[in-house]
C-alpha cells in the first residue's frame, strides 16, 4: 500500500470521528424550560470543543509525519490502524467527559479517563515515527539528521504532558481540561520565523 | 499543508454533516397511528431542509473561496479547523429547532440559536478571507483587486442577514425560519450574466 | 466548480447515507432470548437489504450521468444538492418501513412513503439529464445523439415504475417491498452485449 | 466505472463502518458510579477492538486484491456492492456481541451470529477473486498463473476459519472471540522475506 491511499483512508477517519462529536449532545427533552436547557448543556459543548481541537491537532500530526514518510510497510499499516482504532474510540470519552461534568460527580475518573486515551495515542505517534525513522527506514533519505531528531523530541512532548494531565485530572479535574485546551490551541497556534 | 488536502478534508466534514441531519428524525413509537404521525414530523423535516440548505451553500461557498486561495499557512488552517467546528456543530440547533417547533413552545430561543451559530460561521467565513486577502498574503497574486474588494463585500452580506435573522427570531420565529430557506436559495440560485 | 469535485462529493454522500443504515437496526433489549429477538427483526434486515441496494443503483446511475456530463453550471449544482437532499434522507423511510412491518401495522402508509421518496429522487434524476442534455448544454459533444434520447428514455423508467409502486403499496405493501428489491436487482445486473 | 472509482467508493464505506463502531457504546446512566461503569463496559471495548481489526484487515485484503485488479465489469460491481452491504452491517453484530457479553447470557448465539457473517464476507471475497482471475477476465495479464493460484488459496483460508469459529462458538463462546482477535492480528502481522 503506498503512502497517499494510507491517508487518505487515515483522513476518512478523523473527518468522520470529529464530525460525530455532534451526537453525543443530547436535544432537551419535552416538558422542561428550552433557554435554561441549553445553558445547563455547557459541559456537552465544552467536551466537543476540546474534542474537536484535539482531533484537529492530531490531524494535523499525521499530517506532518507522513510529509516526511515516503515507504508504508506492514508494521507501520499496523501501527497505524491501532492509532486509528484510538482517534475512532474518542467520541466515547468525550461523552463521558460531558456526563461527568454535567453530574457533578467523578469529573476526576472522566477526565483521567479521557487523559490516559491521549496519552496512549501520543504513544503510538512515538512508536510510529521511531519506527519509520530507525535509520532512514520508511523516511525520505535526503531528511536531515537533524531534523529527525528534532521531530522525535517534539513527538515525546504529546505523551508525557497527556501523563501529566492524567495525574492533574484525578486531582484537578477543572485544571485537566485546561491544560488540554491549552495544550492543543498551543500546538494548533501559527508559529512564525 | 497544501490547499487540496485542506479542501478534501474540510469536504469530508461537510458531507458527513450535511448526511448526520437525518438522524435527528426519530422514527414514530410503536401503538401511533403511522400516517398522522409521519405528518406531525413536519418540524424535522422542515429543520433537515433548512440545514441541507444552509451546509449546501456553505460548502459551495467553502470552494468559491479557495478556488482563490493557494496556499495555506498556520493561521488560515486555525481559522478553517474553528470553521468546521461550527459547520460539524449545525446537527445539533438543527435538532434543537425542530423540537421547538414540535413541542409548539420555546421557537423564539430555538431559532435565534440557531440564527446565531449561522452568525458565527459568517463571522469565521470573513475572518479567512480577510487574513488570506490581506495585502495578497495567500491569494493568486492575479487576482483583481476589484474582484478582492468585490468579494469581501460578499461574504459581509451573510453574517449581517443572520445577525438581523437572531434579532427577527426573538419576535417572529416563523419569519426566520422562512428567512434562512430564502436566503439560501437565493445564494445557491443559479445567476446568469 | 468542475464535475469531479461535484462527484467526489456526492460520493461521499452515497457512501455515508449507505453505511448509515445500519444505525437505524437497534439491538435487543436485556431480558429477551437473544436468539428469537435477532429473528425477529427480519424486517429491519429487510429493509437494510432494500435500502443498500437502492442507494448503490442511484450511486451506479448517477456515475453513468456524470460520465457524459463535462461541465457543472449553478443550476445543474442546485438540482445536484436537492437530489442528494433526498438521498441523505432516504434512512428515515427505511426505518419507518421497517418500523410497520415490524409493528405488522400501517405497512401501507410505509412502504408509499418510502416509494413515495424514490419517485421525487428518480424525477429529480431526470430533472438533471434533461437539463444538462438540453442543446448539449453541459455533455460531452461528441456524444451520439441517438445515446441522448437512449439515456432519456431510460432515465424516465425509474420514477414511473415507483410512482406505480406507490399505488401498489397502498394495496400490497409487501408486493411493492418486492417490486423494489427486484427493480434494484434488475438495474445492477450486469449487462451483455 | 474504473477501479480507482470503486476503490475510493469501498474505502469510504470502510472508514465510515470502521468510525461507526464506538456508537454502539452508550455512557453510562446518571445515578451510577463511573469508574465501576467504565470497567463493567469491557464486553463492549472487547467487541470495538474485534470489529475495527476485522474491518481493517478487510480493508488491507480489498486493496490487496485491486491491486490486481485492472477493469471493472457488472459482475464485479454488483458483487462489491454485496460485499460492502455486509461490511456496513458489522456495527450490528458488533453491538449484539457486546451486549450478550454484557448480560452474560446468550454468548453462543451471539458470536456464532457475528462469525457467519464473517463467514459470508469471506465467501463473497473469494467470489469476487474468482470472478476476476477466471481466465485473467479482470486482472493484469502479467500478473504469474502461480500467483493466482496462491492468492485463490490465501483468500480460501478466511471463510474456512470463519467457518469453524461459528460451530466453536455454539460450544465455547469465549474462545470464538480469541479466535477472531488471534486471525486478524495474525493477518494484520507484518511479514518478512
Amino acid at each position: 500500500m503506498n503512502t497517499s491511499r494510507l491517508e487518505a483512508f487515515s483522513d476518512g477517519v478523523f473527518a468522520i470521528a470529529i464530525t460525530l462529536l455532534v451526537l453525543e449532545i443530547k436535544v432537551p427533552p419535552p416538558d422542561t424550560v428550552l433557554g435554561a436547557e441549553l445553558l445547563q448543556l455547557w459541559p456537552s459543548y465544552l467536551a466537543y470543543v476540546v474534542s474537536f481541537l484535539v482531533i484537529g491537532a492530531i490531524w494535523i500530526n499525521h499530517h506532518a509525519m507522513f510529509h516526511h514518510i515516503v515507504r508504508v510497510d506492514g508494521t507501520l499499516l499496523l501501527l497505524n490502524v491501532l492509532h486509528l482504532m484510538l482517534i475512532a474510540f474518542l467520541p466515547f470519552p468525550t461523552a463521558v467527559l460531558a456526563e461527568a461534568f454535567h453530574r457533578g460527580t467523578d469529573e476526576p475518573i472522566a477526565a483521567a479517563f479521557y487523559s490516559s486515551i491521549l496519552t496512549v495515542i501520543g504513544i503510538f505517534v512515538n512508536a510510529m515515527w521511531r519506527y519509520a525513522a530507525h535509520e532512514y527506514r520508511l523516511i525520505d533519505p535526503h531528511l536531515a539528521a537533524k531534523k529527525v531528531r528534532k521531530l522525535r523530541r517534539q513527538f515525546l512532548f504529546g505523551p508525557i504532558a497527556y501523563a501529566i494531565a492524567t495525574v492533574v485530572a484525578l486531582v484537578l479535574p477543572w485544571l485537566a481540561v485546561l491544560l488540554f485546551i491549552l495544550l492543543n490551541l498551543f500546538y494548533l497556534w501559527p508559529r512564525w520565523g
